[in-house]
């Protein structure tokens, strides 16, 4: 069942083997027909995240077969059905969507996925914005979320520029949580001073170490999220006070992390992982429903992503590098 | 208030330094005086413990300035009050006790410590055995607490032939707990296996990783208790399934952990520490009498000590060196 004029071929970018963005070809290839419980997206628009560069590099927690078509979240229009109570539902409307487990990727004009991957856009939300809903928006509330139920009234954030660092802030404030920044460079402390921040480190600083044990003190600051892993997840736990606690969700550093014992045992502090999918997946569909309003109402204040440049399909590959570049000041879109 | 004639000098080991067994001396000095809420322990004996190495070493949660008398855990009478409640009803009183947060520990023949540190024995239970009554049998039932709360029916154990080690094997035999041993010689592998344990794997035997990932996997073991730390924590959480938790509670390898934060991120595993001292301090009064009753209870059957030698306090340093060459096969006791 189809509510538009569908083509037989379409563009794709793909990725030959996991090796980074040289490793990106653009195809033609067939529009995929959707199964049952599944919906055809006709792709508007899809950023270039964090995620996406470790998916690139094979280092995402998705274990999909190459050749294969990257691209994490992104927005769209379902424009079949394969069946179901859900996709007939969501047929003709703007949606919001995540690449399915296994399967192909937003990087095309067209994806399957299950019906439950794409969730229905608010009308005050544009489909631009609508692409960057889902990773960062859900991943900061989460993080406020993670912080009230363990009554933090401060909390660690790392890689604090980016666009999901400066969602956490925005959001922080609004919850009157304190939130200490570190970032790795002095216009990056710039930036999110003029945002309002309090508190912001820069990692490169001599006595950096020392500051961050000082402020987690200060603020009484026992929760970090922690984007960058190696080096930078024993210093949390070194700064932290006893019964701290490092939550690790990115690991843009590359780098292993080496931890002393005595961390865990005499001082009572721990260290686990934050994921958004499995996350998502222990609220129930009531609880999905809601958090989903909730981050749709916030999407055009406390959760805007500010959009630096917009790349075509043909040129994914340009987009990757120049988001490599420069990680934070705006997204990389990647628009079909 | 004094149930005893008490000398006015003892003979009591003191660590010069935190240098190991070499820095241990033995000198004549006052018997201390119990203040306030305090009691004076004639001591009956004190085992050298990993924790008391640990300490020797300057490993230990403990800052204490040097010089100290060490020893962690050990058995007494109580033949002095310093006064109130507790002190009073302790005088006279045969007791288990661990040394005080501060100030000097038990290789001596007297010891001041707060009455809270001070627990009744029961008549069943000897001075020998009631001096190894705190740290492992307790960390023991703690273990099983630990698993039941999280709903486990198998764990993970390592240096699995210690003395903490065969208990945790016995009670959780009597629980239903499946307990994957790993241990790091072959007669410890036949030392377990006598005493009925169904999973002993030895760390040396190449190919190792493998089968402690097929034993967690077969038993759906999520939950490992770690007293080496070091490669071993990495070995484990690479070993667990999705959601598996390391709860590291001792540092024999003396090493670092080098952990890749793919585990944290994608495999929601997580890394956290035990100490007894806090776990204890989280219950109240009627729940570590509970605690304290069943422990009792269970001190001539599950959780009873074998003793491999004695040393009397002027022999001390040849105690702790007789430890650290062999840690298993029964305890070693010093005995004032």
């Amino acid at each position: 069942m189809a509510a538009h004029p569908i083509p037989e071929e379409m563009t794709a970018v793909v990725l030959q083997e996991y090796a980074g963005a040289q490793a990106l070809q653009v195809v033609r290839r067939p529009v995929p027909t959707p199964g049952p419980q599944e919906v055809l997206i006709r792709v508007a628009a899809s950023p270039v995240n964090p995620s996406d560069l470790a998916f690139l590099a094979g280092r995402y927690g998705l274990d999909k077969p190459a050749p294969v078509v990257p691209g994490i979240e992104g927005s769209g229009t379902v424009v079949a059905s394969g069946g179901g109570v859900m996709g007939r539902y969501l047929l003709g409307k703007r949606v919001a969507c995540v690449a399915p487990a296994r399967g192909d990727g937003l990087w095309a004009e067209y994806m399957v996925a299950p019906a439950g991957n794409a969730l229905p856009l608010h009308r005050s939300v544009e489909l631009e914005q609508g692409a960057m809903s889902l990773a960062n928006p859900l991943t900061a509330l989460a993080f406020m979320e993670i912080a009230r139920a363990g009554g933090h009234t401060a909390i660690v954030n790392t890689a604090a520029a980016s666009a999901l660092g400066q969602m956490v802030l925005r959001l922080a404030a609004r919850a009157g949580i304190v939130v200490i920044n570190v970032v790795r460079r002095q216009e990056q402390v710039e930036l999110l001073t003029r945002q309002g921040a309090a508190v912001v480190l820069n990692s490169a600083d001599e006595g950096f170490p020392g500051r961050l044990r000082d402020a987690c003190q200060q603020h009484r600051a026992r929760l970090a999220f922690d984007a960058v892993a190696g080096t930078m997840t024993a210093q949390l736990l070194e700064a932290l006070p006893n019964n701290g606690r490092v939550t690790v969700y990115g690991g843009l550093s590359m780098e292993a992390t080496e931890i002393l014992a005595t961390h865990f045992i005499f001082q009572g502090k721990s260290v686990d992982g934050f994921w958004l999918t499995p996350w998502m997946e222990r609220k129930n569909l009531l609880q999905s429903m809601l958090f989903w309003r909730r981050a749709q109402r916030l999407m055009t204040s406390a959760l805007q992503t500010h959009v630096r440049v917009r790349y075509p399909l043909a040129e994914a590959r340009n987009a990757v590098l120049d988001y490599q570049r420069q990680m934070t000041g705006g997204k990389v879109l990647i628009i079909p």
